[in-house]
């Protein structure tokens, strides 16, 4: 495994900084967090969040657009038709972005005032939490057990 | 485990609103990414990243403030003190986060051309990468396993 000089490498198709192309915008990620608590209509969404209401349909706009949410049409009895958003296979499997996000979160900025929200597995109760692993079975990595090597994808930067 | 209608609770402090408060600006998640990779100067990070010099020095100067960033000096012989920049255990401790959207951006974003980067881990070369499971030790968990209840820190939100 070669020495790599990160500095000389492109990051031009890095997959953090395409997520984050997405996912960084001013509320995005909090609508996926929400959607994912099953939050599901732009009138909710919009007092929940207070984002704006244009930033917010934006927003949606954007993630539909990304395949990470579908506009459904819902009718409330005498209304008119409108959409709820839910979220694609794409969107919930941003599940561990998200709760990777939090549980950082939980750790170091909640100044001991408690979660708001646990995630508990289904099956048993037990709280549920990220982890890294290898794929030879290994567990409980941290980022110092880690190495980074160039991909299929490196390519070299130009100046 | 009571049904909780989230739309009535607050997300004040939601510790993904606040994670992304610090992370959530332009540049400070892919300025943490290659700090892990080893860039650790203004300039190098200036030159691989593309953002702007003040943007930039606002970014670092945010993540020293929220200690995630430490600044280090250093000298090259027959130049001024410099500082550089190194991740502190909080920042480090981001590394799951870092991995989980590049995870997703590889899965959803990268269109086929491979990843630039693969994180391996040292110990036996094998590759890494983020799972969820629960503290009873069910693995392989899915956001679909899963359940929000509230926890200690839940309020309701004022209107």
């Amino acid at each position: 495994m070669s020495f790599v000089d990160w500095r000389e490498m492109s990051s031009g198709n890095c997959p953090v900084g395409r997520g984050l192309d997405l996912l960084g915008k001013p509320w995005a990620l909090l609508v996926v967090r929400d959607l994912m608590l099953g939050i599901r209509r732009f009138e909710d969404l919009h007092a929940k969040l207070g984002a704006s209401r244009p930033v917010l349909a934006a927003r949606l706009r954007e993630l539909e657009a990304a395949g990470v949410v579908l506009r459904v049409p819902y009718q409330d009895a005498g209304q008119r038709s409108r959409h709820e958003y839910r979220l694609t296979d794409r969107g919930r499997d941003l599940y561990p972005v998200v709760m990777a996000v939090r549980e950082w979160g939980e750790r170091h900025l909640l100044d001991g005032e408690g979660a708001p929200i646990i995630s508990v597995h289904r099956g048993c109760g037990a709280r549920v939490e990220t982890s890294l692993g290898c794929s030879a079975g290994h567990t409980g990595l941290g980022i110092k057990d880690t190495e980074a090597i160039a991909g299929p994808g490196a390519r070299r930067r130009t100046a």
